[in-house]
């Protein structure tokens, strides 16, 4: 038998541990890693920063566009910005994976790489204290990260002051477009995910393609964002106008986007989910961060989305409603 | 439509979640709740300890046989359990839940009550401080939690000694007993779980069947034996022959059970798993805290588990190849 063709059901918890173990990033913020009835962290500064999040086969991802390798990549990006998007740097993931039986080792084994190789690129020194190993029969990846806030104060999403400049780190609307792209042109003529025409469609456009399936979202500016005095922030997951209401909501105040800092696509740039990016306000006259780019002002349009001065309203995304319920 | 025939499908995740939070715990730890990207806990030695354990319908749990009560109670049980037997205090628990479209929001309600309920009755001050809501095909849960050493040293599975006392604090056997009972008289002619059957069995049987579908680990007993000085601990999760395996492998030392102290189901106590008792060493001499009672001593016949001295070989549950694929 090959390698390649062991599947979890081929192999003992122990076993599968044992391969996956060696291909995990350390947490240089770990003082007892995987292997106890629980790790134990290090909180330099008395608090830490968690957030959970997780990625279902079917409605978060199909196996014939993305690469375990992806998902991996993508199930740590999505956590790690959430701790960014509080000021804090990454320290630590746990990871829950539950998969059928029947899945390669090797799929689990390229899981461990893309986690492995998300955090060494976009938050080095975190990596995966913990996990859990199930079977189910829809791939499932269930992260939870932790943050340090090295001392500062959280950035909240309740700190904007009218007059803030609203700024924004990472791309905005490409994760959007990668998804269409997919949907539109890597199926089948049945409508059903095609590996072959997905592999394609990434080199012909591997910007969007790249965007959805292992997003690179600017983990180390919420740091930077909360050095520089941000007063508010979050990660763009939902779309810059759904997203953008929330942090509107939170502080009572407007934001007021600048149609000209949207790029050529408006619609796209404000209804695109899935961007990662992060959404900071900072004080009037702030030197932004490198990486921050303005995109409008906080005004006192109390919970309000405007463009060039005027409403915008925009519909997102709801789990609930936005799956097809097909799982291929 | 009366309000408990709503789905999931009918409400806003926003709605979803107004519905929920009100009854979730509070953590007495968290500086920052649910609503922002991620929470805020307090550490206060500068240190916390986390697990993650998830639970998927089919393999993991029967929806004719546990209420959703039960769901949360046991999700929310089994990781405490996990951050007790380093010897820490659990303070906060974060929990995914992933569910069809069509499931009723009653049944997120009552995930949401066993949560809380079993945080106030095992764990009090633990609280829910983060989640997220996805849509799949099986209703999964996936839980992280949180501890604090207290100034302790974490109690780990590799301490033990040779001379120590091997003691236990919790029930043996009766959880596997409870599933026994479930699979053999809660399943129709076609060996389908009935809900019925189930409800008619646990007033039958009610201590073996609330040891399995809902059961209460002596939470409080870790870190009162890491306040003893226990020299090593764990959850006894797979049965405690496997688990005390487990030690015996990490401490590099074996443990001999003795028989007359495990009961009149000598193999179910060694064999039956997920009791969720805490099985720990103390120096020779100690005098064992309260809900602790003695099971053997630890001998230096290296990574064996032995019965009165003769040695236990016990074969274990595996998530591969212990699930017959069965999700009702």
């Amino acid at each position: 038998m090959l390698p390649t063709s062991e599947t979890l059901a081929d192999l003992s918890e122990g076993e599968v541990l044992a391969r996956i173990f060696p291909r995990l990033p350390g947490s240089a913020a770990q003082l007892l890693g995987p292997g106890d009835d629980a790790a134990v962290m290090r909180a330099p500064d008395g608090r830490f920063v968690v957030t959970t999040d997780m990625m279902i086969q079917g409605p978060d991802f199909r196996l014939a566009w993305s690469s375990p390798h992806d998902l991996g990549w993508k199930a740590a990006a999505t956590n790690l910005s959430d701790v960014a998007a509080m000021g804090a740097r990454p320290t630590a993931l746990v990871v829950a994976i539950a998969a059928p039986p029947s899945t390669p080792i090797s799929v689990i084994e390229g899981i461990a790489d893309g986690l492995r190789d998300c955090c060494e690129a976009l938050a080095p020194g975190c990596g995966v204290v913990g996990g859990d190993l199930s079977a189910s029969d829809a791939l499932t990846l269930a992260v939870t990260a932790f943050g340090d806030l090295e001392g500062r104060e959280p950035v909240l999403r309740s700190g904007a002051r009218p007059g803030d400049v609203v700024a924004l780190a990472g791309r905005l609307g490409e994760a959007a477009e990668g998804l269409d792209l997919l949907f539109r042109l890597a199926v089948d003529e049945t409508g059903t995910p095609d590996a072959a025409l997905a592999q394609a469609l990434r080199a012909q456009h591997p910007d969007a393609v790249a965007a959805q399936l292992a997003p690179e979202p600017p983990i180390d500016r919420g740091p930077a964002a909360a050095a520089a005095g941000a007063t508010a922030m979050l990660d763009v997951s939902d779309g810059l106008a759904i997203d953008a209401g929330r942090l509107a909501r939170a502080s009572g105040v407007g934001i007021d986007f600048t149609r000209s800092a949207l790029g050529e696509n408006v619609e796209r740039a404000l209804g695109g989910g899935e961007d990662h990016g992060l959404l900071a306000t900072f004080p009037p006259g702030a030197v932004l961060p490198d990486g921050f780019r303005a995109l409008g002002v906080v005004t006192d349009a109390a919970g309000r989305v405007l463009l060039d001065g005027r409403p915008h309203d925009q519909a997102g995304w709801d789990p609930y409603r936005g799956w097809d319920g097909a799982v291929v």
